[in-house]
C-alpha cells in the first residue's frame, strides 16, 4: 500500500517506529537463475515428501486436531542426531521465529546487545521490535571478528557463524573465549550456514559447530535452520540448542506468544529430514564442492572472493562496481544480492547454484568483461 | 523441567515474569472421547489433502525455496470469499499468532485494553508478554456483555464473539456501538467460533460476523481461524480482516518478527479449504445440528445449558459440582474442560463431538446420575 494512503492514527508507537526486515525478492518467472536468497540448489530429501504423504494418506483426518505443541518427535530426532538431551533442543517456525524468541527471552535488560556491524540484517530489526539496545562492533578490515573488541558490559552477543554476508567462520576457540569472558551474558551463535563449513578437508571430523560447546558453556545458545543445508525453506522449521534452563525460557516465551508454531505436516517432514543423514551428508558436500569450483572460476575472472564457509560467496569485482554487475546480470535473468551499505557496497553475495546455474553465471560474467573491453577500445 | 532445577540467572526480566498460556491437554490414548479443546469432530475437506498432495507430487523440489511471504494466493481466496479487498486481509500461523501481532500493533499505548473478565484465557498472557495494561470488565450475571460497561478511556477492546467459554453471542448492533463510541481505539472481535453462530434459523442469511462492518468501521479488526469450522487445527492458519491501514500495521509487525510464518503446504491446504464452500457449509451445519441435540439431552438431564453459538456448550450440572463430573467422566475416557475460576467453576465446557461421541457422553452422564441416586438411598 502506498505510504501516502496509510493512516497510522490507530497504530501503537511500536508499530509506527518499525523498520521491517526486507527479505530478498522472490520473483516468480520461469528460467530465472535465482542466486539471491541462499536457498539450496538441491531438492529436500525424498523422505520428506514421503513422510508428509504418509500423514495425508493415513492421518488426514487428524489435521482437525491441534499438533503436538512441543514437537516432541522432531525434538527427539534432533537430540539423538546432535547427541543432546531433548530438553536442550527447541524448535520454531523457521529460525527467524526462534531468533525473535531469543531476543525476547534474553536481551531485555539494562545492558546492550553486541553484534558485528556487518551480519544478518534481521538483528537490528529484532532489536527495535523488542526494545533492545544494539551496539554494533566493527568487523576488522578483513571482515574477521576479533573477540577482544567485545570486552564491554552487555546482556548478550549475537553473531552469525559463518557470518552473513561474508561467509567467514569464527573459530570454536574464539567462541569459547567470548562465552567465558561474558559469563553473565547469553552468547547466541546463529549457525544458519554451519553445515557448509569446512575447516580442513583432511580432518573432516573436527567440530566446527558451537553445538559441541553446549554442555561446557551454560550461556551459549546455538540456532540453526532447515532452510539451507536441508533444502526446506518452504517448510519453515528452525531450532535452538542450549543449556536446559535457556531452552526452558524459550519454551515459556513461545507459550506466551503462540503455543503451536509447527503444523503437523512440517513436524513430520522435518523429522524425516533429520533421520535421512545420508542424503544430508551427500548434498551438503555437493554444495561445498560447487562452492570450491565457483570460487576458482570467479578468482580467474579477477574477483576477490572471501573464503566462504556458507552456501554463498561474497565476491568483489576487479573494479568494485558490484552494483553495475548486479544490474547487468539481472537483465539476463540472473539475480544476485547487492547490499548498498558502507564497507560492503563493492561486493556481491552470490548463492551457490547447481553446476548449470553456476556455469550460466560465469558465462554471463565473462560476456560482461568482453563487452567492457570492447567498449573501452 | 522441574521448577527447582531451572536457573533463571540469564533470563530477561520479561521471561522471568511470564505466566504462559496453558492449552487444553492433548492426550494420545486410543478410544479417548476428546471433548476438551473445541476441535471439529469432522475431518477437513478432502480438497485440502488433495491440494497438498499435488504440491508434493508436482513441486516437492520447490520446498527448497522460501514460500510466498505474504501468502498472496490464500489472501486472494479469502478476499473473494468474504467480499473484501486483498489488502483488507492478513494471515498468520494460527489465530494465536495473529492475535499476538494485534496486541503488539495496536495496544502499546498509555491507555488500557478492555476485555470481559471471562473470555479467551490467552488475552491476559498476551497483555503480559507485550506490556499492555489489561482492565477486565465483569460480564453481567447472565454472562452477557453490556457495551455501556466499556465507557472508559482505552486503547482497545478485545472480545471473543461468540465468547469462550460461554458460547454467547454479542449482536452486531452492540459491536457497532462499541466501535462508534471508541473511535480512537481498535475494537478486536475474535471470531474463532463465528461460523457456528446462528441467530435465527428462519433467517439464515442475516449476517452475524463483524466482517460485515469492516468497510463501515475503520477501527474494527476481526480475527478468525481455520482451526475450528474448517477442521484444520493441525495446519496452523489464522486470519484478520480490517481496514487496509490496520492490516498494514499487522504486516509490518509480522515482517519485524517472522517474514514467512506460513509454509508452502499450509498455504496450499488452506486455500483449498476456502474454495470448498460446499463442504464448509455442510459440516458447520452438522455441528450446529449436533449442538442442538446435545443441548436438548443435557437439558433433559437437568443441566443448565447456555444458548451456544459455538462448537461447544457451557453447561452446569444440577448440583453445580462440575469438577466431580469432569473427574468421573475422565475415568471413563471422556475429557471435557473445567475451569477452576471464580463465577465459572460450576460449569463444564463440552466440545460438540460426533453423534457417537455425544451419545457416549450422555450415556456416561446418565450412569453417573443412577450411581448418585443409588448412593443416596
Amino acid at each position: 500500500m502506498s505510504e501516502s494512503k496509510i493512516d497510522t492514527r490507530l497504530w501503537s508507537s511500536k508499530a509506527r517506529n518499525l523498520s521491517p526486515y526486507i527479505p530478498g525478492e522472490q520473483p516468480q518467472h520461469d528460467n530465472l537463475c535465482k542466486l539471491n536468497t541462499n536457498e539450496n540448489p538441491f531438492p529436500p530429501s525424498p523422505k520428506v515428501g514421503e513422510a508428509i504423504a504418509k500423514v495425508l494418506e493415513q492421518q488426514a483426518d487428524e489435521l482437525r486436531l491441534y499438533p503436538a505443541p512441543e514437537s516432541n518427535d522432531l525434538r527427539a530426532a534432533l537430540a539423538q542426531s546432535y547427541n543432546l538431551d531433548i530438553n536442550q533442543v527447541f524448535v520454531g517456525n523457521g529460525s527467524d521465529e526462534v531468533l525473535a524468541l531469543v531476543f525476547a527471552s534474553f536481551f531485555l535488560k539494562e545492558r546492550p546487545l553486541l553484534s558485528p556491524d556487518i551480519g544478518y540484517s534481521f538483528y537490528p530489526v529484532y532489536a527495535q521490535t523488542f526494545g533492545v539496545e544494539l551496539v554494533q562492533i566493527p568487523l576488522e578490515e578483513d571482515f574477521s571478528i576479533d573477540p577482544d573488541a567485545y570486552r564491554q558490559p552487555c546482556s548478550g552477543i549475537i553473531i552469525a557463524n559463518p557470518n552473513a554476508p561474508t561467509g567467514l567462520l569464527l573459530s570454536l576457540a574464539d567462541i569459547r573465549k567470548l562465552a567465558s569472558e561474558h559469563s553473565n551474558a547469553v552468547i547466541v551463535i546463529d549457525e544458519a550456514y554451519i553445515d557448509f563449513a569446512q575447516i580442513d578437508e583432511s580432518n573432516a571430523d573436527l567440530p566446527v559447530s558451537a553445538v559441541s560447546l553446549i554442555n561446557e558453556c551454560d550461556n551459549v545458545i546455538v540456532t540453526q535452520t532447515f532452510s539451507k543445508s536441508r533444502s526446506l525453506a518452504g517448510l519453515r522449521v528452525g531450532m535452538a540448542f542450549g543449556n536446559a534452563s535457556l531452552i526452558e525460557a524459550l519454551t515459556r516465551m513461545k507459550n506466551s506468544f503462540n503455543s503451536y508454531p509447527l503444523d503437523k505436516l512440517a513436524q513430520a517432514g522435518a523429522t524425516a529430514s533429520v533421520l535421512d543423514t545420508e542424503y544430508f551428508e551427500q548434498t551438503r558436500q555437493q554444495v561445498i564442492d560447487l562452492r570450491t569450483s565457483l570460487t576458482a572460476e570467479l578468482t580467474t575472472l579477477g574477483y576477490k572472493v572471501l573464503p566462504s564457509h556458507a552456501n554463498f560467496v561474497f565476491a568483489r569485482p576487479k573494479d568494485g562496481d558490484a552494483s553495475a554487475v548486479a544490474s547487468a546480470l539481472r537483465e539476463q535473468g540472473i539475480i544476485v544480492r547487492h547490499f548498498d551499505k558502507p564497507r560492503i557496497a563493492e561486493y556481491l553475495r552470490i548463492t551457490i547454484g547447481t553446476a548449470e546455474q553456476n556455469n550460466r553465471l560465469i558465462d554471463a560474467l565473462k560476456a560482461l568483461q568482453v563487452d567492457a573491453s570492447v567498449a573501452a577500445e
